[in-house]
């Protein structure tokens, strides 16, 4: 199946598609016509399956779209078929949040180490066994340790110089939280999480109701 | 000075010219060129000038943007010129890590109580002399107490019965961290942080690289 052709607006909707996707398979729904899913997702039925026909004919008239089917594709496609390690910067309340936080690791993604500078977190406990360590030894873990990608929970001070010391090392996608914007050659993918901006986003349209 | 015709693109925008004129404050930059701002944003000038022509005219040919007007300016645009009260739905690591960022203060994002249902968390300790108060007492809260939004940060099965309480008790604006979509009337905002689909994003991105 060529994927190739899959427009970056419809790679931003699918993993909402695989969510729903999930949640039916828990439910333990085998099929689902795109009506269903349109009044469920509220998305219009055009929109779904002139995104799903993007990848392939998994609908067929009359018996809808095999949930299953459909989820496991969307999965590959998302490259959720495969696991990822990461390391998060930063062991304080976002950096354990992110580490407490199982969804990640049903998904495939492992968080296997922690790093701060801090002395009184480095070392002294642990995360779901995952271990905080000295921020002083990341090269040296990174050297030891195949990491895909590096979660960044730390104030922007002292995310550009980290982000150097990550992308140093060999890491090639880093999933930003501080607030700022990292610059990183070309082959280092990086997505950003910035929280601020989010709340304005909510401020912005709560202006616009006429709130002032 | 007419507002309504800036573009819903332009709005997503806002909040990151507003982080880089607010660094630029910081470094006590009073005037910068659209090029200069181009260079430093990694945006095309003829893009920035575009999107601050929108809502007037800060530019003067020859002088560049006056750093401070715009900032106020587009701190007006996005609601940041009053402040917000919140209060923070969920008192576990992501909830603390919220409560404990300074910069939402900063922006005049106030939190005045987090709840949580663990009794080992109610009124046991204080995060920035922030209360963790019984989810219990939610409505009582709220019933004295004026509050603009609600975050929430638990996880996605009590979201939507928490989701309903909050409506109810009047809250029109919800920050929503839970992994699920909300189903609220039209007249209440909810702004959505799913952590997971963001990660996705960046799980895709690697795949397109061709590691697999």
């Amino acid at each position: 199946m060529e994927q190739k052709e899959v427009s970056q607006a419809v790679i931003g909707r699918l993993p909402r598609y695989y969510r729903y996707l999930g949640e039916l398979m828990e439910e333990g729904v085998e099929r689902i016509s795109s009506r269903d899913l349109s009044t469920k997702m509220k998305v219009t039925s055009s929109q779904i399956r002139q995104d799903l026909n993007q990848f392939g004919g998994f609908g067929q008239t009359g018996y809808g779209y095999h949930v299953p089917s459909l989820y496991d594709e969307i999965g590959r496609l998302l490259g959720l078929n495969k696991n990822h390690t990461m390391i998060v910067i930063g062991a304080g309340n976002l950096g354990q949040a992110l580490a407490n936080y199982a969804n990640f690791e049903r998904r495939g993604f492992n968080i296997c180490a922690m790093f701060d500078q801090r002395p009184e977190l480095i070392g002294s406990k642990t995360i779901r066994d995952i271990p905080i360590l000295d921020i002083r030894a990341l090269e040296e873990y990174l050297h030891g340790h195949e990491v895909d990608i590096a979660v960044l929970a730390i104030p922007k001070t002292g995310a550009i110089p980290v982000a150097k010391r990550l992308v140093e090392a060999g890491i090639r996608a880093i999933w930003n939280f501080s607030h700022t914007d990292l610059e990183v050659p070309e082959d280092v993918m990086v997505e950003n999480v910035h929280l601020s901006e989010s709340l304005m986003k909510l401020s912005y349209r709560m202006k616009g109701r006429g709130e002032e």
